[in-house]
């Protein structure tokens, strides 16, 4: 079989040129990012240093994608690391190189923003498994030169946590002023101070929890089902067939989008609306604004995302069960934690309630570490935390001010 | 293109011989209740007696089949119509022909049951668009001699109480002593309530409530799309085709399965409880007993249900909004309402919560009707209805015998 290295612009990964032409891996936008990240810094690990899994085998070599914004000070104490969730990647707070859009989360990080990069090293890496250039499925497997698809191994939130030490340890980081993050991003928060607790001078775990559900899991299974149904799924091989389960990832992103909002916010966005008409059309066309905006959902979701990548996260999202590894209590990950906590949960949050919160919070009480706690009134459910949400705001900067007071940070 | 019928045991529905194997079509057990349905009773409609439906167009000819238990007194006061769900169908309290279980609402029906068929004469009918013998899109077209597909229009739930009132005139029952259903089956109830006030003399709308909300919408604009994007759908054709869309559908089934279910139940039920081994594989297996369970569900359901029927009686749901057809009033729906009423919800159903059944109950205050209210406690969800439930039980036990007292029948 006939393998080469196709580059175009960006540079795309190894594909099987007798199936997938050059014009359609460009039309796709796919694999392009995932070994040639484009304005993103990278950072390479060669097989002397491996990265070790929790699955039992190592990684190696591998790399890190990620983007920093604002100065690193001079006594290295000010950079706060943010984590993302799901399908979240490196470009928080700038243009996303395949979208064109803004960043994810350029409400809360940003020169004067609640994680203010005028006065904090902002660092977010691409999470192990992912695909905008973090070593993940989508990438090119040394040992084949094809991509890695289901021979990558499954990997773990502890894992992704592992990876961010390593490129820590690499960028000359001790001990972080900040971890932040909401969602899976904040699983990591949390595994974080638990991994590494003198490391974390604070941490900002929002909309998470510290074992996924088994609602939550069975939502997640749907999702895996749904691409792995997709005959274009090649059993993860597409990439090197040319095929792309474009269809399952769309239906997975339109189940889980539901699970992000609330049933009061499509009520209150969409309810009962028809789309651009004033009666049904007895058909199966997109007749509600809210069947609309879903399918919308899917469909731009899949320009940009990885169907091996969705799989990879939502499985470590699954795995993730803080107390399993501490004798089964979640206080034990975090005894004598020198690190000042702030979780934050949203009231109209279904995914992540706010009683996956509490738990953390009375874990931490139990450990006796440092917390405080706050539950905002929102009808945006698990999504709030990505959106406007001024109470949101002020409550993280508040918190970080107070911490940087500690730190002996100099004031604005 | 030839086709011809093919029959075996129970008889099939009309097929393209040249893609369907007789041998494929008995092992998939599909179409061969559609037009020749084992086990029920059936009534023909002819062309001299359409069905008008909402989308403007009529039905005939067509057929509805349907189950009765128990005896019709006299003076025929003694008929009770039990509305099934979206899944369900005819078989409320007798074997299933396609799967051998047992009726899905034995726990209600039957000798000395809460709808006891020694009092009661109760008729359970297929709904239109369904695939167990009501003509629906598995139907044979007898316009074309082929199964119906996306050829067949869009009903509403109106258009199937409607057929209801034909087959009540063909067995010349002119009052309802009571008309029961949850879910889908209590919208139907509403809508009998409605349509036929005079001939309802109590109603039990359990778990629904009179119009279907944006997040409903969206679920089940998930499943409709999870089917549509089988290859094997082929446009809806799949039955011409000799194919089935048996991988869509069951991922349709698995997304509507967890919302029919509380997060609290599965919790219960299955916790983060791994299948069958004590650790993690670390692969895309069903680690967890909450994803062996979801694909039973998946799998199970595919052999005994269509797929179009899926997407019709979805699609009838979403459409369902009471007020619509009633100035945006529901009140002016029950307006001098003989009706009696016993609205019944769950604490923890979230895809029907007790809030639209307080409405139901706030609209028919407005409209001075005669209604109870009961919230049963459980965190069994939405499928709570289904269930062993013997607050419910004793609720509606209650309720009818009270309204058969008012009705005159005699006491057991």
């Amino acid at each position: 079989m006939l393998v080469s290295l196709i580059l175009n612009g960006t540079g795309v990964a190894m594909v099987n040129v007798e199936t997938l032409s050059n014009e359609t891996a460009r039309s796709e936008g796919r694999g392009q990012e995932a070994d040639y990240p484009t304005s993103s810094e990278v950072v390479r690990f060669g097989t002397d240093r491996p990265l070790q899994l929790d699955a039992g085998v190592t990684l190696a070599p591998f790399q890190i994608a990620y983007k920093t914004y604002g100065t690193l000070n001079t006594s290295r104490s000010n950079a706060v690391l943010v984590c993302h969730a799901l399908t979240g990647d490196q470009h928080v707070a700038s243009e996303h190189p395949v979208t064109g859009k803004g960043g994810w989360w350029e409400t809360m990080v940003g020169p004067a923003k609640p994680i203010d990069t005028e006065r904090y090293f902002v660092i977010c890496p691409n999470v192990i498994g992912a695909c905008m250039g973090t070593t993940g499925p989508s990438s090119t497997n040394p040992a084949t030169g094809k991509p890695w698809g289901l021979d990558f191994p499954v990997i773990t939130i502890r894992d992704m946590v592992r990876a961010q030490a390593m490129l820590l340890d690499h960028l000359g980081i001790e001990s972080l002023f900040s971890v932040a993050g909401g969602s899976m991003g904040g699983m990591q928060v949390l595994q974080w101070a638990a991994s590494y607790p003198h490391r974390v001078f604070s941490a900002l775990p929002i909309a998470c929890s510290t074992r996924h559900s088994a609602q939550n899991i069975a939502f997640h299974e749907v999702g895996r089902q749904a691409i792995m149904a997709d005959p274009e799924w090649r059993g993860g091989r597409y990439l090197l067939e040319g095929t792309n389960p474009r269809r399952g990832l769309a239906v997975a992103r339109m189940g889980a989008h539901i699970t992000y909002l609330s049933d009061a916010a499509l009520h209150r966005k969409f309810g009962r609306k028809f789309q651009d008409r004033s009666n049904p059309t007895f058909s199966f066309d997109a007749d509600f604004e809210v069947e609309s905006y879903l399918r919308h959902q899917g469909i731009s979701f899949v320009e940009r995302f990885d169907a091996n990548s969705y799989l990879y996260l939502t499985r470590a999202m699954d795995y993730f069960d803080l107390a399993a590894d501490y004798d089964g209590l979640v206080a034990n990950a975090f005894r004598n934690s020198p690190t000042r906590f702030c979780v934050i949960s949203f009231t109209s949050d279904w995914l992540f309630p706010t009683s996956e919160s509490r738990a953390i919070v009375h874990a931490l009480n139990a450990a006796s570490a440092r917390v405080s706690f706050a539950e905002i009134e929102t009808d945006k459910g698990h999504d709030a935390f990505l959106l406007e949400e001024p109470e949101l705001f002020a409550i993280v900067r508040g918190f970080l001010d107070g911490a940087g007071k500690a730190r002996g940070l100099p004031g604005k």
